[in-house]
């Protein structure tokens, strides 16, 4: 029986990070299940805290070649107690990617997706093949590659379900950070088309360049001098009381709510030392700065900040939501949803040690593929 | 017509809070309004805001007697900018009280209260008399004096509804700090009584002594050497997923997060990067630390925190609740919500530097009640 190569992060009882590839047999499909010869798996930053846990990248190191590269990193002291969970387990990497199916399970639904280029969701998808279950197969339309389709699950329904998250709450508008990124540009096609005011903030002269030539309405820089006071202008003009935070740390949260608060406060009406009634939330959708979130309070007792996944949405939204959802991506795969890779890559090149610190930088709109196929 | 006073906030536009008295014409209450002649109200944490704003009450010097008495302190620096809103305004103070009803407009639901001894809440109780709608008002049960009823409003509505938020949003137990505070002991009594499991942090020693006097089952004493362990041990026990928190500033909140994903890691499962799927809620329902909210975001993905201010959870609640809590309120003032006060005080003495040092301190426990008939 043929063996293949999978990709995997362990963490070892004294504290070092160890990535490197399993070999096994050829994986079998189950009844409802297909088995897809990876061409194209994307390194999301959802990816990097499996991948990664709270290593220490700039000391990483690799030797070996091929499947027998074996990076290594020190995990932070600090982060050491919150990693114990981890200690000793092998995990397999990879979120979603797009392949062809060279082989199924005996089930209808199965068998007729064989020789067809699918688009997969189900973890471990760094590795030469994978067994999926059809539920996390989305059929691309014709015409469409695997690399097109390799980025179909994670970017495009966050960026759709950023919207659904406003509309379930009660929010009529979006702020958006880290805004220049592939999911902020998917965002502003997605907001265009459907009519939705978004407040995109970014850090860079050319990211406001980026997001301009795109036909984006608000865009704020926060870098320059006068941030709050244009952030501010924008949610008063959008009305957004809704927030999407890729960075996670610092006080960027904090005053994008101070923000919705001053927006707020230019609508005539008595002074309240409890703040603004409608509620203004921030939802962490990841944590690009690791440092803690910083909350200064001064927006009155009206607000939130909190955690948001993608996986729990999706539970939470419903079946009908979902395939609506993953109609629309399949639909617009090369228009609104298209991705933009900075580099392809093969799997050993992944745990090259100078290559993951290019990709491990998560500078905005950078994104790497890896194709198993190389 | 004889002439009344009543308690005053102003911040002036050079930085100074200046709180005094004003004297107007005895109020005259319109169809569906009592007056009452406030005989009882108390300082509550949530009328300081309103009372001091920021000021730096450390600096406070008074001058003056009875209703000439003037307070003057200066404001911190830092807090001007988010002070503007409130330059020049002169704010009433006072959010509930008691009292008896000795004029009534023409309606026959404010006919039917004249003479009664009864409780409202409406602002601006910090005076001799008030006028309030009827649907602010409280009559109380036969045998309650205005001491008695002093405090119907703002601790026993926030401590019913803990459990209702609870209730309403999916979670089983409870988390309080503070806990031995007026407000925590009424919430011991409310959880006792409806079965609910409640984790009671405090400070000191002395604090769970008291709360294990009441018959508490859950306490923690966050000076402990071993708090975190015994926050675990304590939130494992009794499933609690919400907790609400008066300190507001620091670590706490974090900390009590932190506490509960290493609970839900104590049930055996595989290990996800995205921490427990279960969402993690901490409401901040005051702010006893004025210093930032410190998040370190080191549990997972379902978390949430935020503000919680019981006039909008009233308001979102519908009537029905707010008649069926204080229905309870009147029926159990003199034991679930008996509230018990340091101090009796005057007006004046309400703006005597040396007695606001006294109370601003904010201990747990600790209350001053105005009498203005003093």
């Amino acid at each position: 029986m043929s063996k293949v190569h999978q990709m995997r992060s362990l963490i070892t009882d004294d504290g070092w990070l160890e990535m490197s590839f399993v070999e096994m047999d050829m994986p079998k499909p189950k009844a409802d299940e297909v088995l897809i010869k990876v061409m194209a798996t994307p390194i999301n930053p959802s990816d990097h805290g499996v991948m990664f846990g709270a290593a220490d990248i700039s000391q990483a190191t690799s030797k070996g070649e091929g499947f027998n590269r074996v990076l290594r990193a020190p995990i932070h002291a600090s982060a050491l107690g919150r990693m114990k969970a981890r200690f000793g387990q092998s995990l397999p990497v990879g979120n979603e990617g797009a392949g062809e199916v060279v082989a199924a399970g005996e089930s209808d639904a199965a068998q007729a997706l064989i020789g067809k280029t699918v688009a997969a969701m189900g973890g471990a998808m760094y590795g030469e093949y994978r067994c999926v279950n059809v539920q996390m197969v989305l059929p691309l339309m014709p015409g469409c590659t695997a690399k097109d389709g390799a980025s179909s699950f994670v970017n495009p329904l966050t960026a759709l379900c950023f919207p659904e998250t406003m509309r379930s709450e009660g929010h009529t508008a979006l702020v958006h950070t880290a805004a220049a990124s592939n999911l902020g540009q998917m965002l502003n096609r997605i907001c265009q088309a459907d009519g939705i005011d978004l407040v995109n903030i970014v850090r860079k002269p050319e990211q406001v360049k980026l997001l301009k030539d795109m036909g984006a309405k608000y865009i704020v820089n926060s870098s320059d001098d006068d941030f709050m006071a244009q952030l501010t202008d924008a949610i008063h003009a959008t009305g957004a009381t809704l927030a999407f935070d890729a960075t996670g740390g610092g006080s960027l949260a904090s005053d994008i709510l101070s923000a919705m608060e001053a927006a707020a406060a230019r609508t005539p009406g008595a002074y309240s030392i409890y703040g603004s009634i409608k509620h203004k939330q921030v939802y962490l959708y990841g944590s690009l700065d690791m440092s803690p979130t910083v909350l200064n309070r001064a927006y009155g007792m009206a607000w939130g900040v909190g955690g948001w996944l993608l996986p729990n949405f999706l539970a939470k939204a419903g079946m009908e939501t979902n395939i609506r959802l993953r109609t629309r991506v399949a639909k617009e795969l090369k228009t609104t949803f298209a991705s933009h890779y900075t580099d392809e890559i093969s799997l050993p090149d992944a745990l090259d040690a100078d290559i993951v610190k290019r990709y491990n930088a998560k500078k905005t709109g950078e994104k790497f593929l890896i194709n198993p196929t190389l």
